[in-house]
């Protein structure tokens, strides 16, 4: 042990800060290049999954390693049909909540009431991790829209058959099917937000399934991990950013004001991503035709003019390039398509699941992964120092 | 973007495994010095802690950063008291679960559900996260013990004001008052697993604290990570293994043929501790009175023998030197006062909140700390590659 003023060239104050650039594994489930802003999952560029694929090809493509030819595609449509259902005793559970609790704390604490619920809990082999993960794929968006019907006073609405992954989520929030165009956003949104290499959530996931507890405890933390504003949280403070904006002509004003005080504009920057971030690429577009085609152009405008002037106004100032995230947009159309706003991020979670899911399976499992052991860092000891033997306790009556 | 088998120096096969020896924060919490055996709670000594301190005294000094004074600790025993009940929803939600659920399951998932019960949840100041872990620090061994009773077909008990946490704990999970040498065994417990520097699970804490997340989000992600058998689920499975092994006689076969098939043996060996784990030291003798006392001594001799044969097998095998941990002993201590066998992380869990939550507390608002940022590691990319464009994607009817 040594006093704490010594060895300060290995503080973390002079590097190491939030583990940016830290390799701290091997993975072939997604690469991130921030520099050119390219997005890849299993070597599959964003652009063509989210424009030809289906939110289900992805899940196979990210737990299977392979797109799915259609027999396979059919086994895991059936296999999510099959669990797309809560068992009543988490219904009963949901109802004990009170109405005003946070759709994430619901989300969070319910990965572990489905735990529960796992006939195949104790089994922590590959196959019967892989079968676990599509479980939480099929249940995850049940939870979600089960607990916003039951805070509303409505009864959940069971999954219809007939109804894909994105479309049964919309149908059990809103208790109508959803039309073509909207499935289909929420099936981009979904498959946008699958998944996206060690960021904090998945990072989550991958220390908790290197102690070697199970998925869903895992799982359960990345929903967590998630729910923080300056992660998942981040796409309903821009909503409610846009909202109180209000108009047009209060952005400038309103960005100026918030960087003069130190804050941050939500959605805009990125951990990664020094150019545009490529999902922000894929839904600016979308929340453009959308906006136009609901006749409610207004947020989009507003969203828009925050873009330019944050982007404008971080080049003056810092001289920085600065650019819209995934969570930008994607409250826009969350918006358009009647997401309610503390919505957003479960609907984010939803997505999600899937690459948690991949990246449990390849923590615990991955031949890929050269470190089979638990994550255990360390910390420069900074604080109280009496010597090698510590300070001298004190008798209570004494103190 | 590189192609995957560049940049092999990079990778985590040479580097980072598991983080180990890697700075990722300043802290003032606690030190762990493996060298040489020594715990440090915010400069005091574990040893003195755990000879002379109450578990209340030890929340004080990790949440205040130092001992109390009397009137101090008079406010911190009131806060506690007023705290140590759970709303009668958090009951029901209790009885909507399985029998069989794994308490782990059970104390991760309630987090979130206390959570919902926090009349200050919005509260994102530091005064106020201090007093969310004081209530964190009050409910979670309720749970636990409520949980333990309902499966069990009884009706929780309410704790009694004249006790002190610890006799809580015992008189509301077995229903009567604990005696005196009972009571202050579990607030040794408490004390000695009440904070351990950046093992998995306060890491998993902090780093969703880093995303903004709030503290029980944090804390139910530590739960999680907890429940591993590499961390926190490690003392039940040296119970399990001291059962099987089920008299001294047997001890080296079932050592040897452990260590035969490349299996380990739970409770020995430390990811940070390269000599005794102080705890360790504190809890033999404690396991070894106790086993006397109560007359029944088997299951400590039996423990104290596979240690012995462990660390001279792997001494003689593998020429390295290893330790009994924590976990090891402390297996013995919780069978030995009637903890049931899959109560023993719970009860881990239970001490540990109290540094989980000064965690979350430093990473969130710590001078101490020089990242107030998310913690996003990268990973090396060792998947599939087709070049700067990505695979070509093949419809679904031509694969």
């Amino acid at each position: 042990m040594t006093a704490p003023d010594q060895d300060k060239e290995d503080s973390v104050s002079a590097k190491n800060i939030g583990l940016r650039g830290i390799v701290v594994a091997d993975s072939t489930i997604s690469n991130v290049d921030g520099e050119q802003g390219i997005l890849i999952y299993r070597g599959y560029d964003i652009f063509p999954l989210a424009d030809q694929g289906t939110y289900e090809e992805i899940v196979h493509l990210l737990l299977r390693d392979h797109l799915p030819d259609p027999s396979e595609l059919n086994e895991l449509k059936k296999e999510l049909a099959r669990w797309r259902s809560l068992p009543a005793a988490v219904i009963t559970t949901l109802k004990t909540f009170p109405r005003e609790a946070r759709p994430m704390d619901v989300l969070q604490g319910m990965v572990s009431v489905l735990a529960m619920q796992d006939p195949e809990l104790g089994d922590e082999t590959r196959e019967g991790s892989y079968r676990k993960a599509l479980r939480l794929v099929a249940r995850l968006p049940l939870v979600a829209s089960a607990w916003d019907r039951i805070r509303n006073g409505k009864e959940p609405v069971e999954a219809r058959p007939d109804l894909d992954h994105a479309a049964n989520f919309l149908y059990t929030l809103h208790g109508k099917a959803p039309d073509p165009q909207e499935a289909r956003i929420m099936d981009v949104i979904l498959i946008l937000h699958a998944e996206h290499g060690f960021n904090a959530s998945t990072f989550t996931a991958r220390q908790i399934a290197s102690t070697r507890a199970h998925i869903y405890a895992a799982t359960s933390g990345a929903v967590g991990s998630l729910s923080g504003e300056l992660h998942g949280g981040a796409n309903s403070q821009v909503y409610r950013m846009l909202q109180e904006i209000g108009s047009v002509d209060n952005v400038r004003a309103y960005v100026n004001k918030t960087l003069d005080s130190g804050g941050r504009i939500m959605g805009m920057g990125h951990a990664v991503y020094k150019v545009t971030d490529p999902r922000a690429k894929i839904l600016g577009p979308m929340a453009a035709q959308l906006a136009q085609k609901r006749g409610h152009p207004e947020m989009y405008e507003i969203a828009e003019e925050v873009r330019r002037v944050t982007t404008e106004e971080m080049k003056k100032r810092k001289g920085r390039e600065i650019h819209a995230n995934v969570d930008f947009f994607s409250a826009v159309v969350n918006h358009l398509i009647g997401i309610p706003v503390d919505m957003f991020t479960p609907v984010f979670a939803i997505g999600r699941v899937a690459g948690w899911t991949a990246h449990f399976i390849e923590e615990r499992f991955g031949e890929a992964q050269a470190k089979p052991t638990i994550y255990r860092p360390t910390a420069e000891y900074v604080g109280r120092y009496c010597g090698l033997d510590g300070c001298e306790w004190t008798p209570l009556d004494q103190r």
